[in-house]
């Protein structure tokens, strides 16, 4: 059994990783740190844990030395401390978006501030199984993923790596995204009342998941357009290029299909008859699937390409239980097999 | 045309006056107050707003006379001010629930503290036309009236003034509320990933507005229990008493249907086809209608009485809009036109 | 008073013709017919207009000569008898898709079959008064427009009209709708269980209502991709263009803020603060107006354009009876003020 | 590993006995039929389980022995084959309503005609485990349960195992459930715009599952009142009745901690802080636990308790596998460990 920590356990991922990790096979949970919640049941926080753990959230000031410690912090703290963090666990899943992007640069012009640890990025494997499989099996130092950073790029990875996308072509990705992703704090957009019901076009541009997307998939000419829509987990991407001259629907059939068959946690979701003929994120709260959809209009070579996924799980606390898997060496699904329902 | 005035103009029943009394058309909206919002466009809060006023939120401080004055506060507010609203108008409709009850103690009882203005509660009208039509006329002091008191008053009316309820039985009123009601400001509960999908039972005794269905309708073993459910606008009450012996369901359409036909906004809904058999709130967003049902189980006198409302309607603004075309000897429909919308 | 008559109105968009209509001051309701629901009163499948009129649905075989018709039928139905229509008003406003297309073979390329009164479509205008509010004032006979093809459409008017867009550029609208659009009528998709909570791209090419924009716009490369969300009204029309060579935010402002002034119905929503600074559709349930947005990448040219609409008032019923107002010398926003709800 | 079969698994039920028996570690799923999908990969129909399993729907007609066979077929269909059920398999659990009752004059009653295989009532067991574990664990009969009256049974087990109820106390049972109660398939109330954002007391009296409260707590003047809100899995139930003179809350306190430490799935959720104070459906779903609320006016006596379940697990499919665990002499919790989600 391997020992594990989460420092900031009283967030959405952090409760996420708590449930995961509580009925986790080959890991216990040694302590779930909360200076808010500090001395409270970890149950009192997220009460579908009541009657499975007697956990009490812990003080970050006191955390132990362990094996394995997931950080899921908000955006900015995990680097003032990482030399501290790394003196006290070998393994490091870090969830914010810290330790996301290699390049120092990009990070200051995508957070507007510079790294408090350049000298650490290189250290952190891009956290995406898909994407890092192989690296992710050594690594020592992992971090997590954006969540529309992940639909992104498991949309566009069937084009990218099929080399399928006209040179020059501009991808537009049309993210529609649930209410748990702004967190587990409230503001006065996310007041019921308010959040309710909308179709809210949030960001047309530059969001700071896009920096993800040109890391991992190489891509130049992204966006990511952003709409909240009423829901609580998930998210939709739908992404849009143009294709290089004659590819047709059989070449995207052979740029998907392998790929669900190698990834365990990616499906494509392509039928003609029945409800469900395209990826829904509302069949995956608490699965850690990724299911892909596509479409081409051979006239014209616009492709349309979809990933819809929980963003709590394959977009953050579900991928970042996949890495420790494949950094301890265990099945990548491990302690991942919930199947999501239907209906829902 | 009069000139009017609101107090507390940024929240939601606040929003509701100014949607009403910008398109009345006997009276002319003068100000505006916001404390939180002074010198914002109106419509910057209330988006619905936008293109039908460039009125900007004034400074409660900055009040000028006008002929009637809407008091749209946080409760506990009005009451310590009373004086100095009633030296700018002659008409005051206060929507908190300082001036509802007439008896000081009773308001120490269910608020918790002593009333600041006691002196001024008889000067008041409770402002259900319903029930005081004919004082509302030469009223010059107006209370509000609780969304769920109005709720529980108008399911409980018809058993009531036809004196169907058996001696000593008690009254339970479930009532089932949208999120509008806790108001404009958020809290934790109130966060959209945590209040989208409930149905929280939150409060099982002693609700606030129990007080005023004590003191309308004369009843003394009345339980308001509270429950919370997935929608923006509107309450439901569902009311459980005993009937005397012998009542039937005959007696109750005697009962039900004067008072519709008496009172514009009461309607009695009881079909025995179609979608929409009894009465609901979603179909009476915006408009200030109280729809009622019933039903009767013969053989144990149990009766069931049904109330939708809009709480920001008619269990709101539109009420006090209703009560000041009564004090101003208007139609009292006037500017409450809208029938509501169906499907929505 | 002007006679006027729905056939057709047990639908959704004939039961909102119905509750403008019955509030609308020059406008007398002669007949609602419905084959399905003859003999019942109209409030019983649309229970907003319950104490609002004692109108039943008539038979569609019994109708009567009236000054105006609106044509509320399923698609493929108006073209069969419009001769017997045009018998019987000398004013008809059609909202199914019969006679929005000018071009036969259009129609008989996107609706699959030949048309059966294609002589008659060059006697109809394009019911959407921002584009034709001239020849709608001297015409007899009025198509509807679709819903999705009305938000896609007027996003893109502003940028159309200045002349903006690059040669060249493929336009890309993602669309995102409610429930109301796919009509009164259930399928299995539509089982609450099953649209609950979604975000399905139900079609990610080809949608109908293309050919509309197409017309309208004269646009050559558009593709509107549809989205569907939980919520009952409401479109949200996000469309995606590159500009010409230069063209900058301060020429956009140029663009949309005329366009705004000129149409009653078009607001322009762009703010900075607050939580309402782009189009949503929440706000305008019930209401007529259009909201714009947009936002422009300066560096890249690439803008995004939004509408926001209720589809069953801006995208059906509201412009039908905007267009008939147009039609018979009114002020076109007679009958149409209701100003839509904040919370809802 | 028990082999066991489904038949009519194309329901709601159905689907999530599937889902958890594929996962079950000592169960195999031989055949899962479908008249309706007849030879459709299950996953077309339930479509969180594609990569789950190839298993095909198959053909009723063609069930082969087993050791354990679900029914999950509409009501009334199951007594009229239950002989040739009970030749293919040596235990069996109906999920309908046919083998609820033991007395076959209650199943005239109640469900409006007379009993197919009367005989055949005393042989099946009632399968609620907190009410008869140790019958079921010698049982090979074993009727589902009714989700309202899970709900209701369970609210009311404490006070009724206690004997606090007041004798003569009126028992009322407020329930309000989500859209999955009705199945898969749609009518013209579950259609999406009709049915979002409800509050609809669509039964105020007599609904069938009151014969189960009845049957199995021995109340006799009870009422379940029904109310349809916007949700698609869930039941919360809030009982009221009158306690026994001098019932204090720490009566009730001694009444439900012994019975949730007895039970794995019953949990008490009596909070005074955080969000979560009392049960909410919400966070129960894909979960088997019952969660117990209670609240005591020591004055009037006047005791509210709630339960809250996922009707498709511990009112269904959960608490059918729980009774198979039981009959096969296996840890009850087997198969059935998924935590639920927050937030959902």
């Amino acid at each position: 059994m391997i020992r594990a920590s989460i420092v900031g356990a009283s967030g959405y991922a952090g409760g996420e990783l708590l449930r995961i990790l509580l009925d986790h096979p080959q890991v216990q949970v040694a302590q779930a740190t909360s200076r808010a919640h500090l001395g409270e049941y970890v149950y009192q926080v997220h009460p579908n844990l009541r009657k499975r753990t007697q956990l009490k959230f812990s003080d970050p000031a006191a955390l132990e030395p362990v094996e394995a410690l997931f950080l899921a912090l908000p955006h900015g703290q995990a680097q003032h401390n990482i030399e501290a963090y790394a003196a006290l666990a070998g393994k490091i899943v870090d969830l914010s978006a810290d330790f996301r992007l290699r390049d120092p640069e990009a990070y200051r012009q995508w957070y507007g501030q510079p790294h408090a640890a350049p000298n650490w990025l290189s250290k952190f494997v891009y956290g995406l199984p898909e994407l890092h499989r192989r690296e992710l099996a050594a690594a020592d130092y992992v971090s997590g993923v954006g969540c529309n950073a992940t639909a992104a790029n498991l949309a566009l990875l069937p084009l990218v790596q099929a080399d399928l996308i006209a040179v020059g072509s501009p991808v537009i990705v049309e993210i529609k995204v649930g209410s748990a992703e702004s967190g587990a704090d409230g503001n006065p957009g996310s007041h019921h009342p308010e959040r309710a019901n909308v179709i809210r076009t949030f960001s047309a541009f530059g969001h700071r998941h896009t920096a993800e997307v040109i890391q991992e998939l190489g891509l130049r000419d992204v966006t990511l357009t952003m709409t909240s829509v009423d829901l609580v987990r998930g998210v939709l991407a739908t992404a849009h290029a143009i294709v290089k001259p004659g590819v047709a629907l059989k070449d995207l059939w052979q740029a998907y299909r392998p790929l669900a068959a190698e990834n365990p946690f990616l499906r494509v979701v392509r039928e003609q008859r029945g409800i469900y003929r395209v990826p829904e994120p509302k069949i995956l709260a608490g699965s850690n699937y990724a299911d892909l959809g596509f479409d081409l209009d051979e006239s014209s070579g616009h492709v349309v390409s979809m990933c819809a996924i929980d963003n709590l799980m394959k977009g953050a606390a579900g991928t970042a239980v996949q890495c420790l898997n494949l950094m301890l060496g265990l099945d990548e699904m491990t302690g991942l097999g919930f199947a999501g329902l239907h209906p829902i």
